[in-house]
């Protein structure tokens, strides 16, 4: 790489764990309805329905009182926006939530209920509008992946795996900007050695697999990554991330829009839970690309459950 | 009472999480999305879908392996019988479900598919059939809810939610036959005797409400409880367990049909929680009957996922 960057520790992740202990849900590993091999960690289930809680509280937490008494700012138009909201009001702090103006009014109404302020502007303005305010205003930023706090946090789904099943194989993350699948593999590289952990992703924002390839960042540009269901899934991996996942990644593949939306609907009839497809891309990559994959005990990381109402009745009257 | 009956201790159920602890889900509490007061125990993300799994697994366990070897029986047209089916399994003991010919295709098939051999007869002739079975064949009999074991096992569900939560105030428990409300009261009342163990029944239903002002069973003729949604709820108290409520329930109240479809829509698409009505009862009570509640912290036990198909749809495209 030769980038320089400093990655984050497994001492690092184990901090994060005791500072999430009362906010967090320590999430079960699930038996899939599909496999004895296959287990499910539902982080669907954390409040504001993503794992993205981890990593914004900590994140928030690490800061001063007084930074936090100034406010915390991010741009996201997902699960990003609501966790930073929802950690910010545990802390007391001011929110502000850059979010593009094509984004779902109920995602916005939903980041808004949790008392954030939430600024709307044009989708390529996001990020330039949220540092301006943060310099503006003395604005702390969360950004979603690109911070060493983040993804400690993260991390601690891979923590919470070793604790939980110290006979893992391999663990399935979905990767969209890296952070979950950096922390999860820091804290798997420690604590369970042998285990692989893999990324997966969709085909048709396959960035992180090409950069991996590349060794160097390969970003992909939006009018093919929008393409995706997937709509958690369509960042660029950061530097940052880069840098973990090259040297702590044990593999990545990716799953076809048909796999992810097939194992989104089985997930909700068969697994009884609501998971967004971006959140499924994992257990699709157990239901359809098995061949790829090590033998052995699999956790898949289900990340969120942020389905839309519309797709939601989509798939359940097409399972009727 | 006069009955005389001896009740579950608080011993027996620690024995019976000792062993359940390599079969059942330890359960997490989730925050609800509708008030830091109320917190939900999503028994619906066990095997097979429901608590039932505990009941079945350690009333199996305690038989001896010539029993086992032998094989079970129970008959239920519903989470009862699927839990059996695999609980049987795992000790690859031969398991017998007498279901009734109107069952859902769906819950025949899904309790054939673990292996269990179904016999299916006309509703009423359910229990005697089983029995028969059990005496020809020299079958174990596997009780839904009338026996000491499974009580045992469901109290399980009580005694993790001491351990997650020492400050709970009130425990709302859906209440059918009341093998689960005796378990959980019965471990509450050892472990934070504090706390307040309150039933739920449909209006429909509500035969535990009129026994436990009695004092004596008061079944409710099946003509009227099976006007409720909430199938997992029709059956009728045992002596049994009528005695354990008695002593050991701080309360029953009862919601309506409206309340709990209500309920069933929002934890699906609020809670991302795949619900059946029986299950839902309990948040319900919360949602709709809050003044009749103590005030503090609350835990609405979520007991089963086992939702239709058509249902799912419906709820699912009303909330679209």
């Amino acid at each position: 790489m030769g980038t320089g960057a400093t990655l984050v520790t497994a001492a690092e992740v184990a901090a994060a764990a005791a500072t999430l202990a009362d906010v967090a849900v320590t999430t079960p590993l699930l038996p899939s309805p599909w496999s004895p091999e296959l287990w499910l960690k539902p982080e669907n289930l954390q409040p504001t329905g993503s794992f993205k809680i981890r990593g914004a509280y900590v994140a928030i937490s690490r800061l001063s009182a007084a930074q936090r008494g100034a406010g915390v700012v991010t741009h996201s138009s997902g699960n990003h926006a609501q966790a930073v909201a929802y950690a910010a009001r545990v802390f007391d702090a001011p929110a502000t939530v850059v979010m593009p103006d094509v984004a779902s009014p109920h995602k916005i109404e939903a980041t808004r209920q949790l008392g954030a302020e939430v600024v709307l502007v044009p989708p390529a303005e996001r990020s330039r509008r949220a540092e301006q305010l943060a310099v503006e205003h003395g604005l702390s930023m969360i950004p979603p992946y690109d911070h060493a706090d983040v993804i400690a946090g993260q991390g601690t789904v891979g923590g919470e795996i070793a604790d939980a099943d110290a006979e893992v194989s391999t663990v399935l993350v979905p990767v969209g900007g890296g952070g979950l699948a950096a922390g999860v593999a820091t804290a798997l590289a420690a604590r369970l050695p042998r285990a692989h952990v893999i990324g997966v992703e969709p085909a048709l924002a396959a960035d992180a697999q090409e950069s991996l390839a590349a060794g160097e960042l390969r970003p992909w540009p939006a009018e093919r990554t929008y393409q995706t269901v997937a709509d958690g899934l369509r960042t660029q991996l950061s530097e940052l991330t880069l840098a973990h996942l090259t040297a702590r990644l044990a593999g990545i593949l990716t799953v076809t829009e048909e796999e992810i939306l097939e194992t989104t609907g089985a997930l909700l009839t068969e697994a009884r839970l609501v998971v967004e497809p971006s959140g499924a891309v994992s257990a699709a990559a157990w239901r359809h690309r098995r061949g790829e994959l090590p033998a052995g005990r699999t956790v898949a990381v289900i990340t969120g459950g942020n389905l839309g109402p519309a797709r939601l009745a989509e798939l359940a009257t097409a399972a009727a």
